[in-house]
């Protein structure tokens, strides 16, 4: 890459964006996106393993088998999942419009949902204000995207990076929503979904390097996140790839340059996530190293990242290892306690599974009064590594939780 | 039985209770407790499966080996948690003073410590308070023991039962600590710990028998039962039988009313303890069948007690299905979402995987403004079945734990 990801929408060659309101949520605030390509552009995806899926995603699911995308329909303040057959009628009803308005094949538009579960798509709302959306499309409409796909987010995330595939430069953009049931675990072709992102490049690709790369980016990011261990109906990460570039698309691997970039904005999606979990304060990238493979170190690292008392210990800004301790031990993974270490920031607290004292403590907790910081937790096993980005579990989380529906 | 388990103490043939401060808590509550067997009782525990196990259940696993006892040593204020060789050093020294106090066998004497882990066992506090704590004892003690292994608890913990046996009566009585990082899971001679559970019978029993039938009684009751998912350094259930009461200790099979004893007080006291689960205000026995088997059902029902999403609506007294249903989807268990249906209480909110309207809902939310309630989940793919005993998460659970040790 040419320049590190920033947090802004930029125009990306051959693709168009609007957001507005559609009345779907009670608050008037916006809730309807579209993102257009202007000829069909090769599009990947990975999508909820939730074993219930919402209508949006097995609609999704379906048409990525063509790899061929004209345009994605995404709506905030109702996640239409768990609404049977009418639900699925709804989908197909706005998809069918926008179809209809760009003059495209209906399995063309990809569906995205997030809000609330149970209730049905309000088809109609969606239907009226289809005309007034596709007019509003703009090269530069990327933040209206972004902010129409928000619910408990408290700053639309972006992200944007260029770089270079054979001496040509390509950009790249990715819009993302969700702060709370943020536990992505997505698999290609099967569907998941409350966290909704987004990428936009024009370089070229072809889908199934697309699809695996996105698989492998996701992995590395999105699915070492975790705001709650919640893991949604509808999470969908979709990448589109208009070719406007002119990039070499490469052949069954991806320009290593264009994998680096989806690498680089599904970070910056991911952590901007995190970072806005609901009621969060601290974002904490934690590291598990030293046991004997990298899924047990991931085992690891997800019991810590998912634990209550962790969570609200990092809330408290209480360099708490104890109960550090006490997740990695319940995590079904075989270690030697005694070897355990732990570091906050660059601070050693532990060592040999024992406190180093009270004034490493003390400079611990002055760490922990940042909006990040690194813990390290060292098991001293074997070579296996794990990341997690987390967050703290505090009383805004609970206050809007409690309160969401009512 | 002949009668249901009642939440007081009562004098148990053969033992005999004391509980004072000496100390270990900073603020002067009850921190040492202590039973004696007049004469060595049989034995049987179950211990935290935690990797990281405590000084005490260290020493614990080792004598249960034998299955005799003469005491139990309990303190709260200090886990003796990763505190390596001197940890070990100072539960060593507790329970040989006390040995010696009772002239008893030191491997007689069986530890067990709650509280903040990595702080060292103040022996010295211990010992200073050891002749006080042997002249304190009495059969009416039980209540006093039970203060005095409080933690973050609101109440004392204690059930007891009486019962027959070939026409002889017995008597059972039961106490636990535990509030916060409650989710146990207990297996025969393999430590774990932050709830602390003793019973005491004085009918007979053998201790291969008493150990079989602690485990199934565990497994139906404490391990079924989660207040934030994590479980403990130091969780430990013990089981004594004096035999004072003449009973048939039964051969390989404890005599089955002796085995509904055991479970009806452990039912009682997991009850207790999820009740009063840290700043928890409902208690919710959460019912899931319709698995193919048992494992799926509780691995259901595991999944959705420990979510963040639905535990916080529970607090919210929202009947939120949504979040429950998207918590079964991510188990890990294969189903159709569309034969789920959901009962809270007797109403019936979802039938195949839809809502069934907004006066059900609302008919959930008043049941759900009691303190404890059931909610049935059924999946309708076979007859697997399976229990969690379960609580909200409220403001207050962040704030108990986001202060504890500052």
């Amino acid at each position: 890459m040419s320049s590190l990801p920033e947090s802004s929408a930029i125009p990306v060659d051959g693709f168009r964006f609007a957001g507005l309101s559609a009345g779907i949520k009670r608050n008037g605030n916006p809730d309807l996106a579209l993102a257009v390509a202007d000829e069909p552009a090769v599009i990947a995806g990975v999508l909820t393993t939730n074993i219930v899926r919402a209508a949006p995603v097995l609609v999704t699911a379906e048409r990525l088998a063509r790899g061929k995308a004209r345009a994605v329909l995404a709506n905030s303040g109702c996640a239409n999942a768990c609404t049977g057959a009418p639900g699925l009628e709804a989908t197909h009803k706005t998809t069918s419009a926008i179809a209809q308005a760009l003059g495209a094949r209906e399995d063309e538009v990809f569906p995205a949902s997030t809000g609330v579960i149970g209730a049905l798509l309000p088809s109609e709302k969606i239907l009226t204000k289809a005309p007034e959306l596709v007019a509003a499309l703009s090269p530069n409409g990327g933040e209206r995207f972004a902010e129409a796909i928000m619910t408990t987010d408290r700053a639309p995330k972006l992200a944007h990076v260029r770089g270079e595939i054979g001496g040509r430069p390509f950009s790249m953009m990715g819009i993302a929503k969700g702060a709370g049931m943020i536990h992505p675990s997505m698999a290609p072709a099967l569907p998941h979904a409350t966290m909704l992102a987004f990428l936009f490049t024009d370089a070229a690709a072809s889908p199934r390097a697309l699809e695996r790369a996105l698989a492998r980016a996701a992995d590395e990011t999105f699915n070492s996140a975790s705001v709650d261990g919640d893991t949604s109906t509808n999470d969908t990460l979709l990448a589109l790839a208009s070719g406007r570039a002119g990039t070499a698309p490469g052949g069954d691997e991806l320009p290593p340059a264009l994998y680096e970039a989806i690498l680089a904005v599904s970070e910056s999606l991911a952590r901007q996530m995190v970072a806005d979990g609901e009621g969060s304060q601290h974002l904490v990238e934690l590291h598990v190293s030293g046991t004997e493979s990298d899924a047990e170190a991931r085992m690891v690292a997800r019991t810590i990242a998912t634990s209550p008392l962790v969570k609200t210990a990092i809330f408290g800004k209480d360099p708490n290892w104890g109960r550090i301790l006490a997740a990695a031990g319940r995590a079904g993974v075989r270690f030697d306690p005694d070897r355990a270490s732990i570091r906050i920031g660059e601070v050693t607290i532990v060592e040999r599974g024992m406190s180093i004292g009270s004034e490493a403590e003390r400079r611990a907790h002055e760490i922990m009064t940042g909006p990040s910081f690194r813990i390290d937790v060292t098991l001293g096993q074997g070579p296996g590594r794990g990341r997690y980005l987390m967050c703290d579990l505090g009383i805004d989380y609970v206050r809007c939780n409690a309160d969401y529906r009512s």
